[in-house]
């Protein structure tokens, strides 16, 4: 038994676009539709074929549907949510994939008021953006975090815990503001780190750019990756969870000014300390299956 | 014609023992003689056999040498060249793989006087280490940076170059001072912020550090890997090369505290434009070939 058969994604991004893959690989008999605000994602979409049918609006797209996922950056779930008000039927479920849930939820539930809105997060993703970046197995063994409101029906819960399982995600529960704590220390502190050091790189005036790039193997190239994510997605994310994100900031701060004065003052233990703890981290998160194990990331050597 | 015929290396870790390897590869008919202060990594390397000779003494590894490196962390430099002192041929070269320069070049001259020191580093490694964590095609299209003293023969820095060439390193020379202040940046500044989100994280009260774990794939595994690497090299290293990066972590904080503000008053286009500038430095990294164009590190997501 398939918990929906008549999908609805708004927004053919990644996320979108990778969404749809999965669910044609992992469930043939669903039908989906889809919609992007963009002409051209649009007309990509309809090149590569991952939807049964690309609608030109928003409206189209929802009419029949049994879920609908809002696929679109943070800032505009609101607007998305009510471009499709008036077509959206009354039995559907309505989800989202945004990385922060407290304001979605709110937002969401203003646009539709009345209809069933259960937020979620697959918490997977590359550097990469738009409808040609997305794959079938983006979700296999990572975590989708559904944020249902407190009031939520159980069987609409685990028809969407379902729906994620199947395209091979983990599933887990939780409310949504430990969420976007949560996701502020794993995801959005990380990311902005990333965007500031990269910065930071850039503006030198006894090194330049070429150096930074050419002897990027010793470490920074590894923060570039996330730092080359989507720039409207992540202007939304940080406005959106501002107080988390804040918060970790802060804690950051403070820490690194900890490690600035060990360096200053040449304590040797400190940093050594701090070193050895942090590897059992690492060795847990591919013990999780949470990375690979291979060295480098398992980039090639060649 | 091969620029030396009998190469020690003086420690057997990661880059010692990768080195050795390459060299084996590459230059088959160069003798190669290895020592470790470890009991156990010498035993490790004889049983891996990636050296012609592993010796019990650093004298015996050297004894008849025409190069000698030096493959221990920076602290070490010092000690390890005194303890080659009595056997070193007149007309050996010295040079060593440390990741800050300025430094090593003091210590080695101060320790070998009258030899010809000219000090190098490979600006490659993964966050694994140890003679078993080596392998021969590490340096290939890496970038070996050769920082010779102002009075060095020319003919002796050409035959290192060539030397690094041949196991498949780009080579550029420059001065350590200038060095010294360029990895600071794409080094060791990286490594210096990764351990310290890695430390933050680990620290938390409301988020537990299974949840950390099991949704790093948000963005904050990828800071994990270079917060795995080794916490002698790297302690040694923030120590040796001090002022460099205390300068570019004051940068760094300026610039975070710079988009911290840009967060708290909502400030969503200067967000937006420094992530737009960012994208642009990952996409001359991977042109350069410093990084694989697969997307999320060419990671299996299967």
């Amino acid at each position: 038994m398939l918990p929906f058969s008549r999908v609805a994604i708004i927004g053919l991004g990644l996320i979108g676009s990778s969404l749809a893959r999965a669910i044609k690989a992992q469930m043939p008999t669903v039908r989906v539709t889809g919609h992007d605000a963009s002409d051209e994602v649009r007309a990509t979409a309809r090149r590569l074929k991952f939807c049964d049918d690309v609608s030109d609006t928003p409206g189209a797209a929802v009419i029949d549907a049994d879920l609908v996922i809002l696929c679109v950056p943070v800032g505009a779930m609101s607007a998305a949510a009510a471009e499709i008000a008036a077509d959206l039927p009354a039995d559907a479920i309505v989800s989202d994939v945004g990385s922060c849930k407290e304001g979605i939820l709110t937002a969401l539930q203003t646009a539709l008021p009345g209809h069933t809105i259960i937020p979620a997060h697959p918490v997977a993703g590359t550097e990469n953006s738009g409808p040609e970046a997305g794959f079938a197995s983006l979700f296999k063994g990572r975590w989708c975090i559904i944020t249902p409101p407190a009031d939520a029906e159980p069987t609409a819960v685990e028809r969407l815990s379902e729906f994620w399982r199947r395209v091979g995600a983990n599933v887990e529960s939780m409310d949504a503001q430990h969420h976007d704590l949560v996701l502020a220390v794993t995801s959005h502190l990380p990311h902005l780190i990333a965007y500031t050091i990269v910065g930071t790189a850039s503006d030198l005036e006894d090194v330049t750019r070429s150096e930074v790039i050419k002897y990027s193997a010793g470490g920074f190239r590894d923060f570039t990756r996330i730092a080359a994510s989507d720039p409207t997605m992540w202007r939304d994310v940080f406005l959106a969870n501002k107080d988390a994100v804040l918060e970790m900031l802060q804690r950051f701060s403070e820490d690194l000014s900890a490690l600035q004065r060990a360096i200053r003052w040449n304590d040797g233990d400190a940093l050594f300390n701090l070193f050895t703890r942090t590897r059992a981290v690492r060795r847990s998160i591919i013990e999780e299956g949470q990375d690979d194990a291979a060295p480098d990331f398992g980039r090639t050597h060649e």
